[in-house]
C-alpha cells in the first residue's frame, strides 16, 4: 500500500474520491499525482482508477492545463531558436491513409519554414508515419537530439521518433490508458498531445483534428471540443496554435499501408496524386505558412515545380534513406469486386483501416513488426457509379494467412445505394484561440 | 498486454468501455472477468478501471447477481446441515463500538440456534471482531473447516477467521478496491458481503446495515439501497435474509477498542451492560430466532439467567481462550473534559472511531498489529447535560506517542448545544424480500 507513505503530501485515494464525485483536483494534487506515478509511489492500479474517474467525470480547463504542465515538467524541453527560420510543428490525430506529413514537411522546408516532426508508430487501425518511412531502404527513425537538430538545420525538415526525454510521464500514462479503456477522453487526449508539442518548443503548431469513422473520436462535436481544448492549451503556454477539423469518414487518398503510402506521397511531390491528399496538404501548409509569418506565399507551385521534391530527397538522404531505391512490393494481390450495381455512398475508413491492419500493415501490440508491402488500394470514392463485378479494392498481402481476415473487413467497407450521396467538404472547420 | 491473448473469449477493454458508457455487462462477460482476474489474465490496473466505471455508472440487479455468483464460483461452498439445529448467520456492515457479535453468538447458541460467524479484522476507524477476541489470552481465530465445524457442533457457535477458500475472487478484488478508492459503492459492497455469506451455506442470514457518521455508508438512503440489494441477493440464492437498518451516528455502547469491548460484552452476558448494546443484541437475536423457526422464544431471559454466559465460556474455551484470564489494561489513561456547559447534541461515532484507531486500537494497513488495551470509554450520550470540566471520554493508550493524535480527533467528537436533541431510534427500519 504505497499510498500510505507518511512522507507523501497527498493520499491518492483522496484524489480518486474527489474525482469520483466529479470534484475538481487542485494544482498541487495534479502535479503530485503525475510525479508520484512516475516515481512508482502511485501504483498503476491506482492511476487507472483515477484515469477512469477523469474519463467519466471530466476535467475543467484549469485542471487540463495543470495536467499538461505536470507532464511537460516530467521531462526535457527542446528549442529550435537559432535555426534562422521559424519552426512550425504539425500534428494529426490520426486516420486511415493519412500520409500528409510525408509531402507536407518537404513542401514547407522548400518554402523556408523549418518543420520538426517527432512522430509515432501505428497501433490498431491507424498507421504511423515512422512505419511508412521505414519502408524506404536505409531510412532511420531514431535520431539523437543533436542529429535531429542537424538534419533540421541542413534540410529544413526532420521526421523522426520522439525521444524518451519528452514528457516521459505522458508515455507511462499512455501505456496504461491503452490497456485500461481510458484512451478516448478529451482531457486526456488533449493533455497527452499538447504536453509533447509544448515541450518541443516550436514557434507555432497546426493541428489536424479528424472526425468520422476512421478517427479516434468519430463524432464531430467531440472533435471540436478536442480542437478547442488543444488550441486553448497552446495559447495558455504561449504556443500559437490553429486547428483544422477534417473529415476522416473515407480513407485519405487511394493508398493505405506503408510502402504504397510513400509511393502516393512521392506522386504528390511530383505534382500529381489524389485530389484530397493535395487539398489537405495545401490547406495545412497555408496554416503553417501563416503562423510562420509567410502570409503571402502560395505553397501550390512548389509541389509542381520540383522544389518540394528536391527537399524530400535531401530529407530522406539525411536520415540514411535512398530516395531512388525500389520500395517493397507484395507477393500476393487480390481484387475485391462489387456484388451489385450502385452508386458508392460511403467508403468506411475504419473498415479499410482494420482491413489493412489485418493484412499486416499495422500492429496489434506496441513493438510488433509491420509488413511494409501490405495494404489496400482504394479504387472508388463516394459518388462513383459501379457495376456488379467492378473492382473496389486491390488488396496487397505478403503473408497468405492474413488474407482472409483482411478481405473479411473489406467486404462491408463500401456501401452502395441508388441516389448520389451528399459529398462533404474535406475541411469542415477551423479553430483558433 | 495480457488482454490480447487470442485464447480468451473476451477483451477486458471492451467490457471496460461498455461500463464506462453505462452499458450492461452480460452474464458471460461478468463470469469471465472475475475468473480472468483471479487467473491473472486481467491485470490489476484493468480491473481497477472496470471497478471505477462500476462505482460511477452502477450495476443493475441482474449484473449484481451475476457478479455475486461469479465470486461464489471462485471458491468452495460450506454446508451446516447435519448439526441437528438450524444454522443462522449474521453480518454487520461495521461501526464504532460494534461488539454485538460477542454477546449475540453465545445468546443464540444457548437457545438452540447454531451461529457460524466467519469474521474479519478491523481496518481504519472500524474495529474487527477477531481483533477484539484476540485480547483474550490463548484465543485462536484461525480454524480449519473441520475445527470450525467441531466447535459449532460442540458449543452451538463459532467465531473465527474466514478461510481463504471462500470467494477468493472477492478477497483479491477487495484488496484492490481498498487502495483504489472503489470501496463505497452498493453493487460492490453487496456482492462482496453476500458472495461470502451465500457460500457459507447457512439456513438464514440477518444483516445489520448501519448508517450515520460511523458507518461505511453514512446516508440512510444509501444504507437502505444496500440492505434491499443484499436481501434480494439472498432471496435470489435461496438464502432467507432479513436486514435491520440501525443508527451508527453515535458509538454503540460505552467502550470502543478491543479488550474494553470484550469487557463490555461480558457485562451484557452477565445481565448488565449499556442499554443500546442490549437492545440491538436482542433485536438481532429475535430476527435470527424467527428465521430459525423459533418464533415464540424470548431471548431476553437467557442474558440474565446465565445461559448465554455459560455458552460464551464454552465457546471461548473451545478455541483455546481462557474466559477467566485478566484482559490487557493500558498503562496510560487520560480524561477529555467539556470546555463549556451544555447539552450533548451528538457524539460523533466517526471521530471516536478515528480517535481509538489513532490510539492504537485499529490498523492503517492490513497485517499491522493492533494494541488490545488501547481505546476510548465514552462517558456521555446525546441528551446528557454537562458542566465545563465534566469528563466526556476516558482515553486509554499503551504507546505514549499515539496519545496526542488520538486526543486531537476526540477534541471535536462531542457537540454541545442549548436545547435537548431529538433522540433517534436505534433500529430505524427492517427490510425483507
Amino acid at each position: 500500500m504505497v499510498n500510505a507513505h507518511v512522507t507523501e503530501p497527498h493520499d491518492v485515494v483522496d484524489l480518486i474520491n474527489t474525482k469520483r464525485h466529479a470534484g475538481e483536483l487542485r494544482p498541487d494534487e495534479i502535479a503530485w499525482v503525475v510525479d508520484a506515478f512516475t516515481r512508482g509511489v502511485v501504483a498503476p492500479e491506482q492511476m487507472s482508477a483515477l484515469l477512469m474517474a477523469i474519463v467519466i467525470q471530466g476535467m475543467g480547463r484549469r485542471e487540463i492545463r495543470e495536467l499538461t504542465a505536470a507532464m511537460i515538467a516530467s521531462g526535457e524541453r527542446l528549442s529550435f531558436t537559432g535555426l534562422g527560420r521559424p519552426a512550425i510543428d504539425k500534428h494529426s490525430t490520426g486516420g486511415v491513409g493519412d500520409k500528409i506529413t510525408l509531402p507536407l514537411v518537404p513542401l514547407l522546408a522548400s518554402l523556408g519554414v523549418a518543420v520538426p516532426q517527432l512522430s509515432g508508430r501505428g497501433l490498431g487501425h491507424t498507421g504511423g508515419t515512422l512505419d511508412k518511412l521505414e519502408s524506404i531502404p536505409g531510412w532511420r527513425a531514431a535520431l539523437s537530439n543533436e542529429e535531429m537538430y542537424a538534419v533540421l538545420r541542413d534540410t529544413g525538415g526532420v521526421i523522426c521518433a520522439a525521444g524518451s526525454g519528452l514528457a516521459p510521464a505522458d508515455r507511462a500514462m499512455y501505456a496504461l490508458r491503452d490497456v485500461t479503456g481510458t484512451v478516448a477522453a478529451v482531457p486526456l487526449i488533449a493533455s497527452s498531445i499538447m504536453s509533447k508539442k509544448i515541450a518541443e518548443g516550436a514557434d507555432g503548431l497546426v493541428l489536424d483534428v479528424k472526425f468520422g469513422s476512421g478517427a479516434f473520436l468519430p463524432d464531430l462535436t467531440d472533435a471540436q471540443e478536442l480542437a478547442q481544448t488543444m488550441v486553448q492549451l497552446g495559447a495558455d503556454s504561449g504556443l500559437q496554435t490553429v486547428a483544422l477539423l477534417t473529415d476522416m469518414d473515407a480513407p485519405l487518398g487511394r493508398s493505405v499501408g506503408n510502402a504504397n503510402e510513400v509511393r502516393e506521397s512521392v506522386e504528390v511531390l511530383a505534382g500529381g496524386g489524389p485530389a484530397d491528399v493535395v487539398e489537405l496538404t495545401l490547406a495545412l501548409a497555408r496554416e503553417m505558412l501563416d503562423l510562420a509569418g509567410f502570409t503571402d506565399v502560395d505553397p501550390a507551385p512548389a509541389l509542381t515545380d520540383g522544389r518540394a521534391m528536391d527537399s524530400w530527397r535531401r530529407l530522406i538522404a539525411a536520415q540514411g534513406g535512398d530516395p531512388d531505391a525500389e520500395l517493397p512490393v507484395a507477393r500476393e494481390t487480390e481484387i475485391v469486386r462489387a456484388a451489385t450495381d450502385g452508386i458508392v455512398q460511403r467508403v468506411d475508413a475504419r473498415a479499410v483501416g482494420v482491413g489493412a491492419w489485418r493484412l499486416g500493415a499495422g500492429r496489434a501490440r506496441p513493438g510488433d513488426p509491420v509488413d511494409h508491402a501490405a495494404g489496400v488500394e482504394v479504387l472508388v470514392r463516394p459518388g462513383d457509379t459501379v457495376r456488379a463485378g467492378d473492382p473496389l479494392f486491390e488488396v496487397r498481402c505478403d503473408t497468405p494467412g492474413r488474407l482472409a481476415r483482411g478481405l473479411e473487413s473489406l467486404a462491408t467497407a463500401v456501401e452502395l445505394g441508388e441516389a448520389a450521396p451528399t459529398v462533404r467538404p474535406l475541411v469542415a472547420g477551423r479553430v483558433v484561440a
